[in-house]
């Protein structure tokens, strides 16, 4: 950030006071530009024993494997942003089961939060930032091709024995 | 948002190519200025089985009783977060025990996420935000003083039965 994007002017790296945090500020016309984490909201969409996963179009790890996510955007809840996501990337149509696995990547200032799913039909068909979409038994995860940790984080718990049977959440962090 | 925060021409808000919603994007440079929801972290401070609320001493809501609670900073994970607005806001040193509420008020692009946890001694005091702190057992909390919706329903679910003993959390939205 170089310039107010209120005023134009020139912006300040600096701590405001009663703040402990350097923000740009704008000398010209006081506004403070507060940076925040994004929150990445997406699905584990479950057909019988079968996993969603989409193989990644566009950068980073393009051709890698990952579940349906993206940012949430404003004006929708998280269970919104995650459907959404789901049908845009992966064309899946699913009912939310429950909040799964919540995520911090706080050198990215991410926070990943991932919803267990039930895929509603199979006319699931690969979005704009998909190159193929498929359902894995959890024992052909591709394990090595996966895209993100945030990701692997959510599979590994839930093939580590909870297989969508026993509700509840995990977290974690890089 | 008027200018582009990166090259301070004047920016124009359209849906990028590729897009579905309307982004403040910049024609001289090229940035897309996307904005999206911010997360406010906090806890449920359990003493025994009194729960530590904060009289707010700012706007908005002020004078109304809150848990402590704010935005997640750039670089910190959602239970740092909690703990860093416990001590700021009540001057509570806690433990996390668990997510508990995971509230989304979509109309003003917030996601509210208060985690259970143990206070660790009774050293608390009003930080800069609040003019007092105090612990109130359930069939004590100002239920017609409470600044928050969000705080509210973390609030009702505590008190509906729960009270910490069954981990898990709840979801909701305005």
């Amino acid at each position: 950030m170089n310039y107010c994007s209120h005023c134009s002017r020139t912006v300040v790296l600096r701590i405001p006071p009663g703040d402990s945090i350097a923000r740009y500020v704008c000398d010209a016309c006081g506004q403070i530009h507060y940076q925040n984490p994004r929150i990445i909201v997406g699905s584990l969409p479950l057909w019988q024993d079968r996993i969603l996963l989409c193989r990644r179009a566009i950068e980073p790890r393009i051709g890698k494997w990952t579940l349906p996510a993206g940012f949430l955007e404003n004006g929708e809840t998280l269970e919104q942003g995650a459907i959404r996501e789901t049908m845009e990337e992966a064309g899946g149509r699913i009912a939310i089961t429950e909040l799964y696995s919540v995520y911090s990547i706080p050198h990215v200032a991410q926070v990943y939060m991932i919803f267990l799913a039930r895929l509603l039909d199979l006319d699931y068909a690969p979005g704009l930032e998909s190159l193929e979409v498929d359902l894995f038994l959890p024992e052909e995860l591709p394990w090595e091709e996966l895209a993100f940790t945030s990701i692997r984080f959510a599979l590994e718990r839930f093939t580590q024995g909870h297989r969508g049977l026993q509700l509840g959440h995990h977290r974690g962090s890089v």
